[in-house]
């Protein structure tokens, strides 16, 4: 079992400005390549604190992943830290600064005497191409570890880590228990009722299971042996168990309406409790907002005075006036807020049109009711399309008002 | 200095399941209360890892908050592990089980005989109360340090720190070097360029700066002890280098915006080429959500034989019939993408209205292009909120045309 450890630097870190998603990726990554870490450590820009981490994970360690520290700033240490624990000088990489000055030239400018420092790596050390930026990462061997650092730049870090050092620690190591890894994306279970319906799943060995809940989705990772034939009988039982919970097998909601679009079918949005998160959501999706016909914004105002039948009628006469005006094959809207925290929806097909008023059962913050509201507006649609009962049962939401016409 | 550790634990964290928010949260409250973190430690559910490194941690460390691992399941191992650690036994607490039975009646149920496993504490240890759940906290001394034992459900794990275990820091340690952060938010310079202007600077003994880039923000943070005179010297000296760079000090740029704009005075957006990020974004500031008047979103398709002078007038035009409609004071317009990957936006003002035309100097994806779109478009108000110069310079972009109307 070899013995792979993360270290993270930056005070932006360790003093919690931000979340260490990079850690959560790279752990992802590296699990599913049977490179399941052992250890993770989380260390500030204190150049003596993160040599001394080096040095000591490097005696019991195979594969040690250091992260961030490798920019132009005066609080990135981890090059200098690096040598201090090798015990051995920094020298000057030629080939880096030329890299470095042609990417700034590619932008019109001269490189800033600052990203010099960029190129000072610990002798010995074999560099590693940052396609991405001017913070290349570099390669040593201490003690008993291979030792990897890499930039803190999320992006930099991934094209890093899975163009150069996933294959290099394939060809390194001969890892025998690298897993496949099956995803399903559900909407409208919790966590806990997703474990209570799998109690009657019996997982043959080598196989595990994993829960990834971002807000709104759940994502359920199935990981299995390369190549088993037993893993498409035990998917099509979680298959059946989530039943129309299930947005996206393998792909995410968006993507699998997307999929589902009828040839030449035409969307048009309106929105208001969800302010324009749908129709940002969309753009992310270029097959998608290649269809869109219209998109508007309402302020989301709340009229007092107005009763929840009222409010129906107007949501359904939104949507139906939008399908006139758009004539978009399918139009989608969201409604006013209501004054105790629920929002309405409408969707308009050639078969009709669907209208519901859902409540939160908590609290959330507007951005996170913006995003649960487009989801299940989102949702409408997928369920129309995959043939399915459009108003779907979702855990933390109450059902108020749900009309066809 | 205090030494300050903190050590998380299961497999979901270790294999990237789920992203360690409690770490980030815990990391930023301790680091207000003066009790900045050391290190953090992440390691997986295994009974001796977690033991070596709970007395690992007792021996350099003043203060040691274990978080996870208190359930009442077979993987939840924390309580044992820190036995061993501190070479004690396990001992049953008939408060804590009297407490547990009372929660469950409350909610008119039995207690499962699983939840007896959650009243087992390390001989000698001090219980600490979970007014939210079933899993108590516990503290310990050993070695060097100061053990705290919590639950991994971040709403326990918050009401513990925020209730308990803080002010027994507070009680316990005499804080002085408790750091104020002061910070400015820029846009439009790169991380080298600020440090290369920050040459100049000279931070007393007590301070220092630190760094996060969070695209396409660069945030700048000046770290300086309690009630210092000399800070506010040198922030000033700090906003002096960064000119009209800085979209906020101590706000982000919308927060800013917001506190600029004029009483009653109202907005209306219409974007194509940001794809509705800007209006979704600003939903995210209530008062500004407030404001708006009016909001579209057109498909973003570009007309191939447009030439860039045809263009520019488009943008000015579509920016003053908005202007006329929506009778908003002031109106935000981006227009359709350029086909070589530049953008155009106009902003109308009682003043008049500026028109220009911009290129993005590398590749974005999707998601950052509507990001940088919109911000620039909204910095444009910020400048003339400011009096500032409307056209500002940014350094990943290239100014093709501007215009004054």
């Amino acid at each position: 079992m070899l013995n792979v450890v993360m270290i993270s630097t930056g005070e932006e870190v360790l003093y919690g400005d931000i979340t260490d998603t990079n850690a959560a990726w790279l752990s992802a990554q590296f699990f599913e390549q049977g490179f399941a870490m052992t250890r993770r450590v989380t260390v500030g820009d204190d150049y003596e604190a993160l040599a001394k981490e080096i040095e000591m994970c490097s005696l019991s360690a195979d594969i040690v992943i250091v992260n961030g520290g490798l920019g132009p700033t005066s609080d990135d240490l981890t090059a200098a830290s690096a040598a201090m624990a090798a015990n051995v000088g920094l020298e000057q990489s030629d080939a880096w600064i030329a890299e470095m000055k042609a990417k700034y030239q590619q932008l019109g400018r001269v490189m800033p005497a600052a990203n010099l420092k960029q190129a000072m790596l610990p002798e010995g050390a074999e560099l590693i191409d940052n396609p991405v930026g001017t913070a290349c990462g570099f390669i040593m061997q201490l003690n008993r570890a291979w030792l990897f650092f890499t930039p803190g730049v999320p992006s930099e870090f991934k094209v890093m880590v899975k163009e150069q050092i996933l294959p290099r620690l394939q060809a390194m190591f001969n890892v025998t228990d690298s897993k496949v890894c099956h995803r399903l994306y559900t909407y409208g279970l919790s966590e806990s009722s997703i474990s209570d319906l799998f109690q009657v799943l019996t997982l043959p060995d080598g196989y595990c299971l994993g829960y990834r809940s971002s807000l709104p989705f759940i994502e359920i990772k199935l990981f299995a042996p390369q190549d088993d034939i037993r893993s498409t009988a035990l998917l099509s039982q979680m298959t059946e168990l989530l039943g129309d919970n299930i947005v996206g097998e393998g792909e995410s909601l968006l993507d699998s309406i997307a999929n589902l679009l009828p040839k030449d079918a035409t969307l048009a949005l309106s929105e208001q409790s969800s302010g324009g998160f749908a129709i940002n959501w969309l753009q992310d999706v270029s097959s998608l907002s290649a269809r869109l016909a219209q998109s508007e914004v309402m302020t989301d105002r709340v009229d007092e005075h107005a009763c929840v039948e009222e409010l129906s009628t107007l949501i359904a006469l939104r949507a139906q006036r939008l399908h006139l005006h758009s004539s978009a094959t399918y139009t989608l809207t969201t409604g006013p807020s209501l004054i105790d925290g629920g929002f309405m929806l409408g969707l308009t097909t050639p078969d009709g049109c669907w209208c519901q008023q859902l409540m939160f059962k908590r609290q959330y913050r507007n951005y996170d009711r913006r995003w649960i509201i487009s989801t299940v507006l989102f949702d409408m649609l997928r369920r129309y399309l995959q043939g399915k009962e459009v108003f779907g049962c979702y855990e933390s939401l109450d059902r108020v008002v749900s009309e066809r016409l």
